[in-house]
């Protein structure tokens, strides 16, 4: 994934929308504040492990570095995911959506394999039961 | 999925951090907008179809029904998916995420078996190359 020269905040803007959804550039529509949604999915089992966000810079060093970074919205700045918690996580495949406004990444958490905070592997660890109670599982 | 009773507007707030991510109650924290973000993946092959949102009525109403509501936000309106394409997704799982603020729905699209508006299955029908350009898949 390592993409030398790609710097910060140099995405382009599609100039119509058949650009936007069958063109070959990336051109992620920011939100008001930003940034765009991005889904975590586990390289292996296909487990969705978390949702987070991304800001231009953080998309940009996950497409450099090959590791996902996010923008974390509580704290408000730059996260490199695993940084302190060991839980890297490497990108395998980075798709994003029709509209461009949502990333998709598949990738290998490293440490302990988790990516919760919590210490479950993935932060979806309950279901909302048929009586609209959430069950661990 | 059927919860009879259970009427929009419904949901409680959780009064502190243990009972929001490891209590029973399902507490959503729709942000300033009302909204919380919703990933749907495909109950069998587990790909991601679509990042789409929902506030409380698209939550009840994807609870009440089976069936995945969400808000759209360029309509600014319920949006009951499938409902003009034939795309309904039966919801055969509902998760929540460690702070409520997401959920991710294991679904079974009907119809002609997609969720995207441009005819492909999934939204993330594009992959972010080496070189940072899209190709689709």
């Amino acid at each position: 994934m390592s993409q030398q020269g790609l710097s910060p905040m140099s995405f382009p803007t599609a100039p119509d929308k058949t650009a936007l959804e069958q063109g070959e550039a990336l051109a992620p529509r920011f939100d008001a504040k930003g940034l765009i949604a991005a889904i975590a999915t586990h390289a292996g089992t296909g487990e969705v492990l978390m949702l987070a966000w991304m800001n231009d810079e953080a998309l940009s060093k996950t497409l450099e570095t090959g590791e996902a970074h996010y923008w974390s919205r509580s704290r408000g700045e730059l996260w490199h995911k695993g940084a302190t918690s060991g839980q890297v996580q490497v990108v395998e495949e980075l798709r994003i959506d029709c509209d461009q406004d949502a990333v998709w990444l598949k990738v290998r958490p490293q440490g302990d394999g988790g990516a919760c905070h919590t210490g479950a592997v993935s932060c979806f660890y309950r279901v909302v039961g048929k009586d609209g109670r959430l069950v661990r599982q």
